[in-house]
């Protein structure tokens, strides 16, 4: 619809992760009525999701509902719901809501994972890219407990007890070793007839090294890391199939009940509609400006955008730091033109802050600049910095109190089993279960750990 | 099966609520060995559930897992599953994982909501006695204030923001005044077009009174707040219908897009199994030793057991404290029975250590001994009480935290809608939706309360 020349220019911007947050907030002051429209109610912190996935944290304390984020941003308006598509010629988003016309628009809505063409393995291996992810591998990985415990059926009890995770990126790196603690040192004391401390947590790695993104230095100390906890590391190693009761990895059978899937990201779909080249992963390949060629209004930024550091040409991590610098430079961008009309914008230069992996408890692994540090020094970095990135300070105080009574005690706060109901405990015991009559059980089984 | 006479007695406990576990950790010195099978594998400190529900608290801020609670005791076993029969002549449990053989049972499953042969309603009326019912409320909840900001026609907004609360109990009565408090204090900010102070909480109660198990003068001080804070309070109304748009009062209908069942609770089905007398509610009508009739190594404490206190032959309320003591009873008959050898058992007896409710921000009541108090003492001693009462210090501090940080910044910290992906908002607006033609906005759209 036309706008007079002199009403508020209208910003509409898809997702309210990182980068698209940041957009809004930048654009608070600037004479322009904002619309941030996303498919969930809250901005979640997704770097600590896996403390979620692994029962350390709840939900609500690294999410933050995106309207009490902007509460104080009137200009900004909060849509819950799904952009279906995008009228670049009208410059109209058509969403479940409605439509939405703009002299903006910016794209971020991030991405979700990839299973390489294989997406019949995403029953079976679940990824971590939402909170309801987050609670359905949490899920997953208490019931393999409680299922070991039951079985009688060594080889059952065996793949009960097998955590695969696949993709050594940071996501993956961080769920193994949690996955580790919570079998060695957080759960052992609550069971009697299995040792949770011989449950397996295995990581695979298609590529030479852990953390590819990170310095040699940082996969070496990762890996030595990882192994020391008890982590079996598998370099070079492709999944070539997950079947029920198993995954393939090259041509080795490994039984395993529970797979998690860390490997590849595929940005949202959102791109596809622009019909404008994208990379492999499905990012928009976008100007230096942010902006999508052959619309200089509409902008694609964090995971949804393929984008080059100005200088150095190397492309732009797939991190927060990336969507939020990226945010900035475009909200930047908007202001400019809006107040002062069309000018040469710049192109966007990232600011590498150093990127870090936790691994453990006390262990992490930090490159700043060409430093790389490691160990305890880095996890106090680490969490540091990931606290303090926590958008309210309620979340922030929340999980710095989590965190060191979890220090302190080895335990975790969050081990519920949630969703489903009862539990659906019973399909793989019976699998693995002998038939009734030898199944009398007595409460006097001695607590033997087997 | 057979036990040798000097090997040690076996225990099968059902349910890990306050009665059961209880009784698990009694008998932890007594020469017995223990088996507590639940469905799920945390207990519940189900008082505070409803501010789950209203998204105060996190799941795991009032629950922990059984098998942590019962770690240190080493003659308890923990079963995750489901019983499925009870063999009283075999003398066992038949469960999902197969059967257990018992020398003393304790059934001490609980309670559900019910709703009075009108089934049909649970889809529209969740009620509230799990963490995956409290969830759904929150859900439900947070969702309608979201299809209130989108559509724009006032009756289906109206309805959207209508909250009918059934049932004028404890839960009835903290679940409408938190309601209240959540459309009145914690969001009105985060939205653009609706006022969510506009909200209708609407608690209908069938008898002349709320409250109606504690003294008079608490049913007049909780009927004063609730209307005081803007609860619209129903007495003695009956709820004859609930459709897909509205709910019926007597012969009103109401539209409400919002229906939470607080009514009624009907005891485990298990109970049923016994073939014994059951009462109204489904409960076993017990022996004064909590024993089943004709079955004196069998027993049925908590909402399980119709139960009258033997001085006063009144009724044992179905509240955590009759749980408790229940427990405590019986772990004590069977420990001195196990020791001793068969002797006279004594009646149990009700220790009334008083009732309370909360109904708001520095407002509850509280009936002890003949004292009846309300107001900002009673809500201190309510929120002293419970969170003393938590089972772990670490959820006792994560409590009281979070209350101290909604009491001074009056937002709630768990806002989350989760479950259902995208949320499941579509249906709704497109049923109240204008037409495409007409639903064109720009962000322009003045931030104007409506």
């Amino acid at each position: 619809m036309l706008q007079s020349s002199n009403a508020p220019k209208q910003v509409v911007v898809v997702g309210g992760g990182f980068g698209g947050l940041r957009v809004a907030k930048r654009l608070a002051k600037s004479p322009v009525h904002t619309a941030l429209i996303d498919r969930r109610n809250y901005h979640l912190f997704q770097p600590l999701l896996y403390q979620v996935a692994t029962a350390a944290l709840s939900p609500a304390d690294i999410a933050e509902p995106i309207r009490r984020v902007l509460r104080r941003h009137q200009n900004v308006r909060v849509l819950l719901g799904t952009v279906t598509d995008i009228r670049l010629a009208e410059q109209r988003v058509v969403w479940d809501g409605g439509e939405l016309a703009y002299d903006y628009l910016v794209l971020s809505a991030g991405a979700t994972h990839a299973y390489f063409g294989n997406d019949a393995w995403s029953k079976r291996a679940p990824g971590l890219k939402t909170v309801d992810d987050a609670l359905e591998i949490r899920r997953r990985v208490l019931l393999a407990f409680e299922a070991a415990e039951m079985v009688r059926d060594p080889d059952a009890r065996r793949a009960k007890l097998t955590f695969v995770v696949v993709g050594g990126g940071p996501t993956g790196v961080e769920l193994a070793g949690a996955l580790r603690e919570v079998a060695s040192e957080s759960i052992p004391a609550d069971f009697r007839h299995v040792d949770t401390k011989t449950a397996r947590v295995i990581l695979v790695e298609g590529q030479s090294r852990l953390l590819p993104a990170m310095s040699e230095r940082a996969s070496t100390r990762a890996l030595a890391d990882l192994r020391d906890m008890g982590v079996e590391v598998r370099l070079n190693t492709l999944v070539t199939d997950i079947d029920d009761e198993a995954v393939k990895l090259g041509d080795e059978r490994l039984p395993a009940a529970n797979v998690i899937w860390a490997a590849g990201v595929r940005a949202s779909s959102l791109g596809r509609k622009l019909g404008v080249e994208l990379d492999r992963a499905g990012r928009v390949i976008v100007h230096p400006d942010c902006s999508v060629p052959g619309h200089p209004n509409v902008f694609a930024i964090g995971d949804m955008a393929a984008q080059v550091d100005a200088d150095t040409k190397s492309p732009v991590p797939g991190v927060a730091q990336g969507a939020l610098q990226m945010g900035d430079f475009v909200a930047n961008v908007i202001d400019h033109e809006v107040k002062y009309g069309n000018a040469r914008r710049g192109a966007f230069r990232y600011r590498d802050k150093g990127s870090m992996a936790t691994i453990g408890r006390a262990r992490a692994v930090a490159d700043i600049g060409r430093q790389s540090i490691g160990g305890l020094l880095a996890w106090l970095l680490w969490s540091l910095i990931h606290v303090a990135f926590l958008i309210s300070f309620r979340n922030r105080a929340f999980v710095m109190f989590n965190w060191i009574w979890n220090y302190a005690v080895r335990t975790k706060g969050a081990r519920l089993i949630t969703g489903g109901n009862p539990p659906a405990l019973d399909r793989e015991r019976s699998r693995s279960a002998p038939p009734r009559a030898h199944r009398t059980e007595t409460a006097a089984q001695a607590p033997t750990k087997t």
